[in-house]
């Protein structure tokens, strides 16, 4: 058994508290990862607190992480010690099932397995990522490239997947226009991302308050939808929406958004349905569909294409003390863009 | 002036009359057609009932119209006097939007003109095939191939071109499953074409009551939707599901039968709003997503798919005045599976 620190909530109200965790003993296809930086996502939140559902106390958790590997099994293939790596929001999957096949394992039909939350296949609870160490079986470890930093990696490994994934699956591409509602941790890769695929982006935010940073961050257009105009204005102009709100939305106003054959696509779930008048679809065939991250091959992929044209998250470091001021500002929209735990400081009360 | 023969509904209650209306001279790209047959389509009762907006009285309803062109304009030249045609349910529309370049005129951004109760460009309400003769621009028009019956043709105007299109457009195909929801006059054409196109074909009906009539249809299998077990055992198992039912029906049970990247299709729109949990979505990438009719090309290329694998509707030929009762029967879902009207019998009482 290896023994981690760790930063655990022990109850729904907080707050965070240095402890230790075990990590299993190394397998032959296992990688021992020393964490260096974790994202923090606005779903740790809704878990930890138990607006997803039941939650086994103590909880660490942590989907967007960074590190070094210290340490291979016997059978690892693909990763050497000292190797930069990340990992996501799953660890592992069936590997069996139609999805596991195509490389969807987010979509595996047994459900895959959490990063944290969940109950893996040795029957142990999984423990994320606010943590110094963390074991995974290598088929769920992506490769950071060497010209991107750790820090700045991490929220790539779920914020950045989780945008890139439907970008590429609804085509976004020169001549495409693509909206990405929200500019918060998701929006602002969404944007980053979408610029890059050669797609003219436009942001559709609350207010015009953040329209420097949307324009700075790759966006064409930035339209407040607190201003009913903006809906008459832009009516059928995009062929994509992203998005990224996960907070109950006028689904319709969105839809009346979309061009022939256009799609919006949640890749944030409400708690609450949504409501959806059928003729705003049967008008001209949109189409509303979900998202959730994306598989492994196409996660190395994301990390990539992010090294190769240049992108980062804008991101905010953290010391391991700071989470719970660091969660009441995620929760305050008061973070541009994303906030990463510097774990070396994990151990320091 | 031309005068055509029909039957009318003079106020939302009917009953149908005998009338006279007028149609319009020939203009140099108009067909003037003696229609023969006419088929009744639910949406002529919503329409004619004012459930569907106002309706300027006395309105004749019908855009399942088969018959044969009597005359032609001086600069016609797809067709010529004594040419077998079909006039679905538009009669124009823009022609220079971008949707109308693709052939998809339907989606017209200036809205399609409907075969009856809409302002053409001429300023003049639209009437439609419950009678003699209608005068239609040849773009508007299409060709009924010969192996065709013209009464077994009209409800492929409407209902086959319905369901034909969401088919071809999410890829109805060898290895591909596809549910139809519902087998009334959308659903069997639906199952008739799905099958035609390669797909294994489960009809999702309320009850087992037209369980033969489906499998003799084409339909592999057929299940009911009020058995509970149903939607256990058919989790995940549909790439496609075409929802026939304008009713409201519980939205994320049907999402709940697609695997993943499945589409759920809606052709009919239920006055109320659908209550849609993103979870069900964004749990396997489905689509939920609407299509109304098709363009014009799209329907040619129905027509022509259907008389190659002779396909067409079952249909029980009434007379003129027999409208009121058939319209009763729609109501009653006592119909299997399209009431046409022999218009021939149109001038006697």
């Amino acid at each position: 058994m290896i023994t981690a620190n760790a930063r655990a909530v022990f109850n729904p109200e907080g707050p965070f508290q240095l402890t230790t965790i075990d990590r299993r003993d190394i397998q032959p296809h296992d990688v021992l990862i020393e964490i260096k930086y974790a994202g923090i996502c606005h779903s740790d939140i809704h878990t930890a607190r138990g607006e997803w559902g039941p939650v086994n106390y103590p909880l660490v958790p942590g989907h967007e992480i960074s590190g070094i590997v210290a340490k291979v099994g016997t059978a690892v293939t693909k990763y050497s010690v000292g190797d930069r790596v990340g990992v996501g929001c799953m660890v592992d999957s069936c590997g069996e099932c139609v999805n596991c096949h195509k490389g969807e394992e987010q979509y595996c039909l047994s459900g895959n397995t959490g990063t944290y939350g969940s109950i893996d296949r040795y029957g142990q609870y999984t423990q994320g990522g606010y943590s110094t160490h963390i074991v995974v079986t290598e088929d769920f470890v992506v490769r950071i490239p060497d010209a991107m930093e750790l820090d700045a990696a991490a929220p790539l490994l779920c914020a950045g997947i989780t945008t890139y994934s439907p970008l590429r699956h609804w085509g976004a591409a020169p001549g495409k226009k693509v909206a990405v509602v929200g500019l918060g941790g998701l929006g602002h890769m969404a944007v980053k991302l979408a610029h890059a695929m050669g797609a003219e982006v436009t942001v559709l935010s609350q207010s015009l308050k953040k329209k420097e940073d949307g324009l700075r961050l790759g966006a064409d257009h930035y339209y407040a939808t607190n201003d009913p105009e903006t809906f008459a204005k832009l009516a059928g102009a995009f062929d994509l929406i992203i998005n990224t709100v996960s907070a109950k939305v006028d689904l319709n106003a969105y839809l009346s958004l979309l061009a022939l054959d256009g799609a919006l696509v949640n890749v944030g779930a409400p708690a609450d349905p949504l409501s959806v008048h059928v003729m705003s679809l049967i008008g001209h065939r949109r189409t509303f569909a979900g998202s959730m991250i994306g598989g492994i091959r196409e996660t190395q992929e994301m990390l990539d294409f992010c090294a190769e044209h240049q992108i980062v998250p804008e991101i905010e470091v953290i010391s391991a003390n700071q989470i719970d001021e660091a969660w009441e500002r995620v929760l305050a929209s008061d973070v541009r863009y994303r906030f990463v735990i510097d774990i070396s400081t994990m151990e320091h009360e």
